[in-house]
């Protein structure tokens, strides 16, 4: 069957899908192409017309046209962490109007998986990256350079020229936590992390300083494991230090999930929170508000990183001159624990 | 520069990625399009061979050779549940092997927007698809039968001929959570739900079928709610459904943030679980094996799901035949709450 303004094929013209779509058919390939300018409402009414005729547009072609993917790989250290998944919501609610793919990649803390995911993905030349932190491979910094593939770093900041991040400080996070328990009139104090990536230890050292210079920091007192942080490992590690050091009265959490295990054992010990020991928390990963006692945390703001990030992105693809380093701060949330 | 064996613009060819690696070029291009029956093995000595050539291939002419892309599309009702969370890990793990990417949409429980997500995502024709459920809209069913794209559905079982699914029943851990409660001597039962997917009422109709048979049903404590569920959405039920039912001495829940929410309640209210009320929970999350008091749950299988359902999609990319139902089964863990 052939029909008039459709292609020898049977298929349906770009041409026709602007006629549908009232458009001008630069305009509808544009919006098809997810090119920055065309506003997100022309976008959807395109799609639709094209969607309602049937037309397809053929993506291979459009790429061997434009030597890029329209694909936007982003690098996250875990998933199963609570933390990193409102980041992601907010990366893929930003680039899904602009018809870029969000691809995943989770390198479980490992720099040499992250390089390993890099050089996968690079093969396909995404259109930009997004990276968690700045603890890369040497080899993983190099492919990125010479790459050309724009790039944003997530959750720290780094002043060196040139590197595009959006974050906050994490160790003048552990420096407010620090203060506050201070401020508490507690004096045996420990920071308690696991993990020990790039950003636990940031906020490490911002909480070892405050309490140097106030002359209460005690090396015997801190907790530190390369386990996974989690509500199991909160409970044992907790156990654990108020039977060695019953003198403790006040611990940071380097994640909430910590903070929550040890707010549960506890209970279970029959140690009183906060009246001998104060828990600080930090994310403020969901429950902490409704823990028993309810959990004071730092709160991070893991959805408008994502959000900044791709917006930082996107304005380098489109060229726009954009400022290199957006803090985007944190927030002491004081509760019943501290 | 120009180097012996290298193409003209200087850069290498398959050809010396092949001879680096040891195996024949078939094997070489085979090995980084992604095809099956090459061992993981040799595709991570090709892709080494590729990479320290610095061989590019070129996707775009590949992907108009091929009309396919390498990209396989996961959609997922949520990503705020950690449920779903592990599932797409072993989805990834399996498909990052054959050099397949993983896009992941999340529709937020609403059937009109995976509609809209599996529209968008289809003109970029991907190699499968892996759904959540069979609870699709007519136009998104249509979408995916007349695509031509191979498709698996995790969590559900179905009956009809030629879906290919893998989970377990819904509606059979609903009736154990009953039995199991029936079994500790409790008789004023409730299923405590929220966001009422089909999956959520699916347990529901397994959980009132069993108390029905047992002459117990009391459709004046159920407790159903459209909300998403989470920590603090359970423990404000539980409160509010104690109050007005103070002879509840049972509840099952949809989800394992709602019981653990209901449990710290508890603990705030003075109300002794297991002895005034039992908690069943459901998905047994991380956390439920540390609450106070432990609570019970049934587990599901997640990862497995993501696992089995990818290998399925492979092997129906590969034209292997294989069963199209996949029953994971799944398994009441008992803890102190019940």
């Amino acid at each position: 069957m052939t029909r008039i303004g459709y292609r020898s094929t049977g298929r349906p013209t770009l041409n026709e899908v602007a006629r549908l779509a009232a458009v001008s058919p630069i305009t509808a390939s544009r919006a098809l192409r997810g090119v920055a300018t065309v506003a997100p409402e022309l976008v959807e009414k395109v799609r639709a017309a094209a969607q309602s005729l049937g037309y397809v547009a053929n993506p291979a072609a459009r790429a061997l046209a434009s030597a890029f993917s329209q694909t936007v790989v982003v690098l996250v250290p875990s998933l199963s962490n609570q933390l990193f998944i409102e980041t992601l919501e907010a990366i893929q609610d930003v680039l899904r109007v602009r018809g870029l793919d969000v691809v995943i990649g989770n390198y479980h803390y490992s720099p040499e998986e992250e390089e390993k995911l890099l050089r996968n993905h690079l093969v396909n030349r995404p259109r930009g990256i997004l990276l968690t932190g700045f603890d890369h491979t040497p080899a993983a910094r190099q492919m990125l350079e010479t790459s050309g593939v724009p790039c944003v770093h997530m959750m720290e900041l780094d002043a060196r020229r040139g590197a595009y991040c959006v974050g906050f400080s994490q160790q003048q996070a552990g420096a407010e936590a620090a203060r506050h328990l201070l401020g508490r009139g507690r004096r045996r104090l420990t920071y308690m992390a696991a993990q020990l990536d790039p950003r636990v230890l940031q906020r490490g050292a911002g909480f070892r300083q405050v309490l140097e210079e106030a002359g209460v920091f005690d090396p015997q007192l801190q907790v530190m494991t390369r386990e996974a942080s989690s509500i199991a490992l909160g409970g044992e590690l907790f156990a654990r230090l108020l039977d060695e050091h019953p003198d403790v009265d006040g611990v940071f959490f380097c994640n909430d999930d910590l903070a929550q295990g040890a707010a549960l054992e506890a209970l279970r010990l029959g140690i009183t929170i906060p009246e001998r020991v104060s828990l600080v928390g930090f994310n403020d990963l969901p429950g902490s508000a409704h823990m028993v006692p309810r959990l004071t945390s730092i709160r991070t703001p893991r959805q408008a990183v994502g959000q900044r990030a791709a917006q930082l992105l996107l304005g380098l693809l489109d060229g726009i001159t954009q400022e290199s380093q957006v803090d985007l701060g944190f927030e002491l949330v004081v509760r019943q624990s501290s």
